[in-house]
């Protein structure tokens, strides 16, 4: 992920960095009711806005990307409620009445209309909303939105990252400066089971609405999709993009040069979104970049791409450093991609691990070092065609798996003890 | 996996307990110079036979895999030759003259031509053979054959398997009784990415060989194919059975009763073989049967029990005991399978944990004990169709992480300590 093709200046601010954008983030007890964590955010434009939305294609979709993807057809967003601890997915219909009774309320709270909200969640799939103690708290997270509370929204959108992942950024337009901002939260892992990511983007730039679609549509292709393989998506992945025209540029439009400059900016922002998601899965100590070229077709190339990204056997061996160029060769056997064994290339980081389908002489230190690195490349040159396609993955450590392993019943158990703070049945 | 449909008369004797079959195994220092393991093993049929194969479909193919494909073809096999500890895969043109030789040498001991002679490499890739080794010990193979020594052959091609994986059936036919024994290797992960499975099956039954090669993949179809997601299988994986005809049995023939019952009878035996290699995979600690019911196409309800099985976060939830249904719609959500989210019910061994695609009123206690044991089914009814589809695999552990994170470089370092036993060009 080329980070360094186009320098941007960083800003401080966080999403309400761009003008006209105000936020706030509270703890609602979803995460935990008896330690209270910020769980609970609102993002909020003093101005109308043009707004993007691109949602999961898992055909379970959770309520809440149900109800945004009806209310963003109307085309007047004005505000993003979103809470982690808790995906409101598998739900049924009480779900979806929760996920309209977050934007209701919200509505209420800030004069608005319910389809100009937006509502996301993020958390444990099957288990029902505390949906009162969210109502709770929107008045006050409404009553307290200011320009200072950034670090605290982007906190509240955590689930298993470490840290928030943030930026904003500077970008000359013409005569004028716009800014593009961003939060997101990190994937359970990117691949090949991919928990939520969700991103929300403010700028204070004009733009029309088909050139903000377009634009978004564009770099998520570019960006996030490179970290989510084969569609992989989770049930509730959102990337929402609000753009409220307060920098006073002169409004953007199609195939002009600021067009361009915007949306280089944009994908820039997601590209190091992106970058910040893979780095910080679940217990992943490496971030490796998988680069094939020369196959004969686009999807020969993606198909190489994301098979070796997927496999377990090659992401363990990332993991212990382990310059295992046969575990590469054996995915890519199994990509479904034309191959011709006897013509593949594979490098570690520049240095060549296999000519020709065979060991090359590179000595095994020098391997080894190259995918100790905590950053490195793998590039298959499949030497057919010329066709080129890059993905971006992680190791697989021991520790993801333990993460990993109890999550429903220790969450159910506790819930349970913390008073059945849900109205969901209960078992007997 | 249902087991309990037929049973057969087990026998001693293992992959020699049909008449006219002999075998031998040695150590020739594959595995590791420095401590002789059985690793170099042959099986010999005293008699012609018809033999059935059936071999990878990965396309970055063994050297032996090409080699014994050629073989085959000619339809006069008399031996089986096998190694572990070095896969001969990615090994180029020496590759290939290295499968060739162990062939001729292996022929000429016997007396035989080495189109006769099939051979099988199971281990690591893109190492060169220690082909001098291997080719010294053959005569003493060739010598040694004898219907004692089935256990050594067992234990010979096993690699990271904790047992060897042997059975020896009977099976009335007509007046007759004819016997059918196997012995396997197992996978280093079942799925996604399948370490190499090797089968070698003897029978004394008297079969023709379009019979015997029709049985041999509606088998493979049924069983180990069924372990083996996605096509995604390696680079070495075969299946190899050889009938002799020494038990006097009236030839099969197509469509006769005695097809069917010989048919069953090895569809049983690859059945227990598969059962044998899944339950053994790379530290695996479950056997989960994932079942698919009435899903709108085959294919339909081929996605979904395979994506579901394929999920890391879903074998991950097998490891912890947790019965977290959530990751399993999920991972439905995801299989492109045609699906209506809320018709859809998921069984964990019988007990309803999902009705209608939310939560059922089973308690947590039921459904955790129904996945902490050893074997269970998961049970998955797509409500829309009639379509079923039935997949096996495992959980996934730390230690699977932990086992496969060095293998090449503690390799390659360990050869190279033991005297650079290989010719291959080492690196200064």
């Amino acid at each position: 992920m080329s980070l360094k093709s186009k320098q941007y200046t960083e800003v401080p601010g966080g999403i309400t960095a761009p003008e006209g954008f105000l936020c706030h983030a509270v703890s609602a007890g979803i995460k935990d009711p008896a330690k209270p964590r910020l769980d609970l955010g609102l993002i909020y434009s003093t101005v109308p806005t043009v707004t993007a939305g691109m949602f999961t294609t898992n055909k379970v979709k959770a309520a809440p990307v149900r109800v945004c993807q009806a209310h963003l057809k109307l085309n007047d967003v004005r505000a993003i409620l979103v809470n982690s601890g808790n995906a409101n997915a598998c739900t049924g219909p009480r779900g979806i009445q929760d996920a309209k009774a977050m934007a209701t309320v919200t509505a209420q709270a800030l004069n608005l209309k319910p389809t100009q909200v937006m509502v996301n969640s993020t958390g444990i799939i099957g288990l029902p909303m505390p949906i009162d103690r969210i109502t709770a708290q929107i008045p006050d997270l409404a009553q307290g939105l200011s320009r200072e509370r950034h670090q605290a929204v982007a906190e509240a959108i955590m689930t298993s990252d470490t840290k928030p992942k943030v930026l904003a950024i500077e970008v000359p337009l013409g005569s004028k400066t716009v800014r593009i901002a961003a939060i997101a939260k990190g994937a359970g892992m990117i691949c090949p089971s991919m928990g939520t990511m969700l991103c929300f983007i403010t700028t204070d730039a004009a733009i029309g609405l088909p050139e903000l679609k377009k634009c978004t549509s564009d770099g998520v292709r570019n960006t996030f999709n490179r970290i989510s393989i084969d569609g992989d998506t989770s049930t509730n992945d959102t990337v929402l993009v609000m753009a409220n025209g307060t920098a006073g540029n002169r409004r953007i439009s199609a195939g002009g040069p600021q067009y361009q400059a915007f949306a280089e900016a944009l994908e820039y922002v997601m590209k190091r979104m992106s970058h910040m998601i893979v780095s910080d899965g679940e217990r992943v100590t490496k971030f490796v970049e998988i680069a094939v070229r020369n196959a004969g077709t686009h999807m020969d190339a993606r198909r190489v791409a994301e098979t070796v990204a997927n496999s377990l056997l090659v992401k363990c061996s990332w993991n212990g450093s382990d310059p295992n160029w046969g575990r590469v060769m054996h995915a890519i056997g199994y990509s479904r991609a034309r191959i011709r064994e006897e013509s593949i290339d594979i490098y570690f980081d520049g240095h060549i691990a296999t000519r020709n389908g065979i060991a090359a002489d590179t000595p095994l230190d020098v391997l080894k070092a190259a995918v100790a690195k905590r950053e490195f490349t793998v590039t298959i040159d499949l030497n057919i065609g010329s066709a080129d396609y890059t993905v971006y993955t992680s190791d697989l450590s021991q520790e993801y798996v333990d993460f990993n392993c109890t999550e429903y019943a220790v969450r159910v158990a506790s819930d349970d003890q913390a008073g059945a703070v849900s109205p969901w049945p209960r078992p007997h």
